[in-house]
């Protein structure tokens, strides 16, 4: 290990079509500059097995897959991906740029799902211990704008086919989320033009600094 | 539905090579004569995202499967499993006979993995609720005999080629599970001959006429 100080972990949060994938790129052009290694990465995935996961995890099942096997298998996957991508990075002084992280198990399977914040809370401790976020950036748009800009997507899976007051309840979600972790959320306006959710992302980094 | 009765949830548990499979048939046979119809399932396993959750779980992995993901793996498989399969089979008043439960998730990661026993029982209680099965059968043996009667199968898979110390604490911690919960089990001596393994196996279905 090189005596560099421990890392910083940034998570961009928001539903479909925010604009997480281009921030991610702009955040971590900025971080390099200022001087750190970036490791760029996501959930569900990021290591082997968490990417086997995900493939899980987003094809369609007959029957359906229980909420409570899909918020076992996002934490089964976390914590694969903690363990063997994100915390070595953090270690050797890397900061960390995740494409959703625990935020989103509260959000989706807690909330949209309806299995309740305690459960997801539950797992949190079971397999993060005291481990949290340094900074989360929610890109919050409409649902209506979100899910044009993924219409024109081509890789859409059976969360981006959930009906329009599922991914409703999902922005309320992430609003909530945000009001009650002042302490390391950030929220942007991702209806905005692209420069200026550059600009306000960037500018979130401040904190940090 | 019919009128019937609920069925009744019945467990095999041990180690490797204990005979579970063979007192599965002898069991099932038995529970026929008296009348009901018999659901034999597994774990992890018994529904299709259970059982490729268990090819994840069987398959090496390079970096290792972390203990908590292996854990969680085993939940997210049994909520499935248990939604999907054993309820309905119950609540249409069939028997069902799962080759492995919960007991082996406290005795392989709760113990012989050292995940503590307190992890297992929170989410014993998150996906499960108050479900218990009504009767576990352990059928207990010698670590040497046990892995002896595995080293001719072809199919060995992770869990098999770990160490005897592993196995040993696996035993030890079944013995433990049984003493905790003698409501539940029933300890069968499985170094005995096959028939009288199968007339003990036969006799501990007598706690549930």
């Amino acid at each position: 290990m090189s005596g560099r100080a421990r890392g910083r972990f940034l998570v961009l949060e928001g539903g479909e079509g925010a604009g997480k994938s281009t921030c991610a790129a702009t955040l971590a052009r900025e971080i390099e500059s200022m001087g750190h290694e970036v490791v760029m990465t996501r959930e569900p995935g990021g290591c082997e097995l968490a990417e086997d996961i995900r493939a899980m995890l987003m094809r369609d099942w007959t029957p359906g897959m229980p909420a409570m096997s899909e918020l076992l298998l996002m934490f089964a996957a976390r914590a694969a991906h903690i363990a063997q991508k994100i915390e070595p990075a953090l270690a050797r002084g890397s900061w960390v740029i995740s494409d959703r992280f625990t935020d989103a198990s509260y959000v989706y399977q807690g909330v949209a799902r309806g299995l309740g914040q305690e459960a997801v809370a539950t797992l949190e401790t079971l397999v993060q211990g005291q481990f949290r976020p340094d900074l989360v950036i929610l890109l919050d748009i409409s649902v209506e704008i979100g899910l044009q800009r993924v219409a024109v997507r081509q890789d859409d899976n059976r969360f981006d086919r959930e009906s329009i007051s599922f991914h409703e309840k999902v922005r309320q979600a992430y609003l909530a989320q945000a009001a009650a972790h002042p302490e390391r959320y950030c929220v942007v306006d991702a209806a905005q033009s692209l420069e200026q959710v550059e600009a306000s992302v960037v500018d979130a980094l401040k904190v940090l600094a």
